[in-house]
């Protein structure tokens, strides 16, 4: 598959999981791993597992606009860059996101998570 | 200097140059960088100082929400995840956008632009 490829199943992948069963997620991540959620850093799978399911809302939907990615150097990794709305329970306005993730290839040829940025575009 | 400070001076230098005298950005990218812009994409150096220079507007003033900073693994790199807004001379509302910059180091102690992507965050 052509990078650009990987990248949408990537982002398919990763918030069809995270709006059905984001406990899930902890698999695509590794011990190494960060996220900065709305400028709070936590490292490991376990823990941003732990943050991912106990964000304030239950059932949520991501719609995706945007998806840029990019080869991020000779050890195999990839940059995505991605836009879109995320729609929360009960909520009538949708909200804006923009999320980046760098991929790092597995031994098993498939990709983790190394970093995973978050965050709300506030109007 | 901690990640944090590195990554909020590169990024007050980036649009400092940016807003002043844009071709001056070209020695922050090398022959292997990447800009991603709105979508298109572009490799080495020379290629996106044109990309930027050519941009459809003159004066612009970029105002910095969030930066947020994480390491990119064990070469040294920095992911550094933008978002802020864009005023551009003669226009009355700035344009919200997303920037990630993938930085590494180099050999003289500073970092230059491995990658770089670039999306405004449209309403």
């Amino acid at each position: 598959m052509d990078p650009d490829s990987v990248a949408k199943a990537f982002v398919e992948h990763y918030y069809r999981t995270f709006d059905s069963n984001r406990a899930n997620l902890v698999g695509l991540y590794q011990d190494g791993s960060m996220l900065t959620f709305e400028g709070a850093k936590i490292q490991g799978a376990p823990a941003i597992a732990a943050k991912l399911t106990s964000l304030p809302f239950d059932q949520c939907a991501h719609v995706i606009s945007t998806v840029d990615c990019q080869p991020s150097g000779p050890q195999g990794g990839m940059i995505v860059f991605v836009s879109g709305q995320l729609q929360l329970a009960g909520e009538q306005h949708p909200l804006k996101f923009s999320q980046m993730f760098h991929l790092m290839p597995t031994p098993q040829g498939s990709f983790y998570v190394q970093n995973d940025i978050f965050r709300l575009n506030y109007a």
